[in-house]
């Protein structure tokens, strides 16, 4: 090779990538979805897809940077290629459907470099009919033992005019922002799932499965409509990943569909996870949730002992009432353990989670609450100083199991977003970003360690949702986005677009701990909440989780018994699940089916505009009749003012030939349950 | 404090930042560019700035994020507050003026965390008439004393609806691309400077000054218009910078200016460097300089020794005698040094710099070009082994200056645009970035070590520039954008409007070594250069180098005697600069008053619109006559074909009553001298 070819090589842009005969390719089973390899004279490895015969993604760039060798980027050919397909089908044990369809294309690639190192690793693309996936596959060799990644470069360059909906990667608050709709060309940095639809209707959504001993990917923008994976950074370590091969990344995903609805539909993200590793896992009840919590948010009662302190023997002793007269499983009881007192946050180190505070007797509390069937659910908030809390976490967990607590709650509410990180008493703490290496193997850590006592957990401020509820059934939800609390005190409040956006965004990660249900309808200091009443019904069907807050307080209950009915009655756990309409950010009408009654579930809710909703029935059982309690916004509700009280329950009897049409206010909902008569 | 109230502020958006009332404010002397600090209730600090009364950038933060500590960016009081007013003008040894004024009023803030650890910093902002910079200085504290700097959180907010002219930052090619023209609000990650314009016509340069023992500051937008720093990574030390109190960073600086010209004009970058730590550097002279160079880029010549080998005894005698007989100072050479052979890049480690190859005899060609008045230009490809190259790094500068070489031009050409850093003798590579901490202290170590022997430097693929000539006269010039190596070989060349964008965007940063005069106008295997002659010789003027090459082969000159004639002529060194007219990416006009001798030039340039361009000359001495000589467009000329070559010299008597009118071609311009007449 000529010096002077090499040194214009290394001069030359990336734009001279040709769009050349593909080296390898694959298509969906249905044959609709193309992903095509290709390499270039520079040994550059990209990829192409498309649908229909029409371009979705351009060539985009494969490859890594690392921070201890060269980058893997050029001189790179490849070596072997191999093809196959896979059905295997498989059923979730809770969930929003019951069977999963698994049925894909395969395609490795082992790539070699042409030069020095000759180092090789493979890419393998899957290819559903719904999206596909890739990751790298690093097997052990010579030249690439302890690997420090200091970026992934895949690409995902999205070939035709399109918006996006998303929030900012690389801030200090996580992941709890607004969605930001604007055309794909003004994203700068964003979490995924990130949301893409194209003028032309298609819509997509790119994130990542399977994130286990890795930095999140965030998605850089980097012209035009190119968006490139950018690793969370890495703390201690320095580079963002460190592994030693082998080693496999998550899969970079992206679904693909004509319809919005069709994205919260794919079990692409599940599919691309491991099978369960924790075998039978009924001890885990999907189940509601009631719990010492609005108040705290509303400022009436606090986490810290004194005068306020919700977490009282008595007051969570309400609860447990309230919970076993509605047929509610849980009670959380925030502010019940030591470290609250002084200024708890960026103070974690105080925390205690295997001992009550003195006015809140835990051991009566589990053992009367046992009588009701109730169980109360951990709360274990670590301020984010993470190492303090896994010294505690094996004895915290089984605390909790000892006491019937099989659904922990866990907490990392810190200052300025990062965690604290100490590898050995009275060493450096040093700051881990949320969605780091080290932060994706703690949350690993906490959801094995409370597996093993059989106890379930639910993280806010967690890491992203990447599907491992798969493999790891006792992770049930988490937050991970503006939840309800914003509604609470936020500036703004959460408007109505905002619950819809989640739905076609953070919900297709996996289910979400929103903690719906506040009747009442006003924040701190009585701030309106921008919702009607029946939207905060519909939202126990919308917003997924398979443990659902009634995260009122029982006097506002009270003040809404047609409300509460529906509370009471909506399921937590389905068979299956379709979106019957919907476009991102405007509305979503969503129907679930019960698992173990007939019982279908509807939510539908819209932003600030009043829409008319109309649905065929079809997915009824044919030939059986249901009752339909309907839950909906009456007569010139609104979600401004007291019209967003405007509420009407009905019944009807209809059957699957049957079409029902509703109007929803401008930020309003509507909620249904079909009931199969006898 | 309520512990709730904690809760809900760490939860709570940075959108509740208030514009109150001012804490602290400065205005430029002359009154019309007006900085207001704040600090918001949750502690929150922020700038703004407005210019006539009229918002130049809204609210925007500033603070800091560690890997070792808490962020400083809530919990902020003000403690202290200082102003003061400072003229202190200053001269440039050699440069685009000789004269800098420097006028500025200071305002000093000490600020305070209100809680924990009680960190302290002051933050200073020079507000000058043309625009403005600040920077923090950590003082040595209890609870910071070695700093750990994840991200600099300063944010620059445009608060007018604005275009852009950027690079992308955190790319594998540094600074080597084209400038993309676009709406601010679709920028991503950008390097400095960067030029917005606003709809309405203010014109503004985000940069830094002073980058010493620091990351260079990357701009990424995070929303809407608002870009914030964003430093680059930290390779080996992990965090961006490792600093132990106390310290300051650099300047981040913003010039304003309702002309575009009036960017070019500013002295603010220098202003805001440290003075001349050298003392007396008239060692260094300005000139022009030819060498083995094009050659290589052509690919008729080589860097490898063999048939090909560029710089052979003979070979570079004949560059001797060609720089001789047309007054040019000096003669670069590539390729005379031992480790071209092979595959050289990305294996740099074979370079030395002490020693000639075989067919090169150093010590003969010195003596010869001492008796032409002639000097070699030494060149040191780092091959991105700059651990290597540091080594060597004294000796490779004693060795230089003994042979009379007095500019050295290094280079950090790698694969996958990484450098190699090892601390030990057979320790680990660890990659760092271009413009990393640990590659700003090379780049100083570079030139320190360079100064101890008079020896004056010029990198290529460096750093970006920040005003450091300043304080290190003998850092006179580097590359660090697309330079005509492109037109030898790119994909595609640089068009037209490439070198007006340099203007306004990396010439902001300081000089530029473009290596203009390609008369032959075509590069490798007859790929035409986008240029027609007479623009070959405009950018003599409008890209300032003090040290220019006299880049095509001697033969090539030897066709084009007028044009010869005017880069013979042209100065290099500058008592004045004034833009006479310009717009970002569309054309130019410069003029540049040489130092010592009454003489003015003129270089114009246009992008693909043919230009009609007309200014006065009442920049000249007034009652004086001068002979304008005259080099431009001819008939038809155009950037395309053979009409890229027509091309006029003529002649004129002139004085400062006289208006200049010309027409730039499709892709042209014009260069002009004024001599005075006796």
């Amino acid at each position: 090779m000529k010096r002077m070819h090499a040194l214009a090589l290394t001069m030359c842009l990336w734009s001279s990538m040709a769009a050349a005969d593909p080296v390898a390719e694959v298509t969906s089973p249905d044959g609709r979805i193309r992903v095509q390899l290709d390499i270039n004279p520079e040994g550059r490895l990209a990829y192409r897809v498309d649908r229909d015969g029409k371009p979705v993604l351009e060539d985009s760039r494969l490859g890594f940077q690392f921070r201890n060798a060269e980058a893997l980027l050029r001189n790179l050919k490849l070596v072997k290629q191999a093809t196959r397909e896979v059905e295997a089908d498989w059923e979730l044990p809770w969930g929003e459907r019951r069977e999963v369809r698994n049925h894909y294309r395969e395609l490795r690639v082992s790539i070699e470099e042409t030069v020095r190192a000759q180092r090789h690793f493979d890419v393998v693309f899957r290819v559903y009919d719904d999206g596909f996936g890739f990751r790298y596959e690093m097997p052990r060799q010579p030249h690439a033992t302890r690997v420090e990644i200091e970026d992934d470069l895949s690409e995902f360059a999205v070939a035709r005019p399109a918006t996006a909906w998303w929030i900012p990667a690389g801030e200090w608050n996580r992941y709890e922002y607004l969605y930001q709709k604007t055309p794909l060309s003004e994203v700068s940095q964003a979490h995924t799932p990130i949301t893409v639809r194209t003028d032309d209707g298609l819509h997509l959504s790119f994130h990542e499965a399977a994130l286990v001993d890795y930095a999140a990917m965030w998605l850089r923008r980097v012209d035009g409509q190119r968006l490139r994976a950018h690793l969370a950074p890495g703390g201690k370590e320095g580079a963002s990943v460190v592994r030693m091969t082998p080693f496999s990344s998550p899969w970079r995903t992206v679904q693909i569909s004509d319809r919005a609805g069709g994205l919260v539909e794919s079990s692409l993200i599940l599919n691309l996870n491991e099978p369960n590793k924790l075998g039978d896992v009924s001890w885990f009840k999907p189940a509601k949730y009631v719990g010492v919590w609005w108040s705290l948010h509303l400022d009436t009662e606090s986490w810290a002992t004194g005068s306020k302190h919700g977490a009282t023997t008595a007051n969570t002793r309400r609860y447990i009432d309230f919970a076993a007269q509605n047929g509610i499983r849980g009670v959380l009881v925030e502010g019940w353990n030591p470290g609250w007192d002084g200024m708890w946050f960026g103070n974690g180190w105080d925390f205690d989670f295997t001992r009550p505070v003195a006015d809140f007797d835990l051991p009566a509390l589990t053992a009367y609450a046992k009588t009701q069937a109730v169980h109360l659910v951990g709360h274990h908030e670590t301020g984010c100083a993470v190492s303090h809390y896994e010294t505690q976490l094996d004895a915290s967990m089984a605390y909790a199991a000892e006491y019937g607590i099989d659904v922990v709650k866990t907490g990392y509410v810190c200052d300025a977003g990062q965690i604290e990180r100490q590898d050995s008493k009275g060493g450096d703490i040093t700051r881990e970003w949320h969605d780091g290496q080290w932060m994706s193997n703690h949350h690993l850590r906490v959801v094995q360690a409370a597996a093993k006592h059989h106890v379930a957990v639910n993280p806010h401020e967690p890491i992203k949702d990447t599907g491992l509820r798969r493999t790891y059934p006792n992770w049930v939800s988490r937050e991970g986005a503006r939840g309800m609390e914003y509604n609470a005190w936020g500036q703004p409040p959460n408007p109505p677009d905002h619950e819809i956006n989640l739905v076609f965004t953070r919900l297709l990660s996996g289910p979400m701990d929103y903690t719906p249900g506040i009747v009442s309808l006003t924040g701190r200091g009585g701030q309106e909440i921008p919702s009607t009443l029946a939207r905060q019904l519909a939202l126990y069907v919308t917003l997924y989780s398979p443990i659902q807050m009634v995260a009122d307080l029982p006097e506002h209950y009270a003040k809404q018994p047609e409300a509460m009915k529906f509370i009471r009655d909506v399921p937590v756990d389905w068979d299956d699940t379709r979106v019957l309409n919907g476009e991102v950010g405007e509305f979503v009408t969503i129907a679930r089916k019960a698992r173990g009654s007939g019982t279908w579930a509807i939510g539908a809710m819209t932003d600030t505009q009043q829409r008319p909703v109309e649905f065929k029935l079809d997915f009824l059982t044919p030939g059986q009749r249901y009752r339909a309690e309907i839950y909906r916004d009456g007569e010139g509700a609104d979600w401004r003012g007291d019209a967003r009280f405007r509420f009407v329950r009905e019944e009807k009897i209809v059957s699957a030939d049957d079409t029902m049409a509703m109007t929803l206010a401008p930020g309003g909902g509507a909620a249904v349950l079909l009931v199969p008569l006898p």
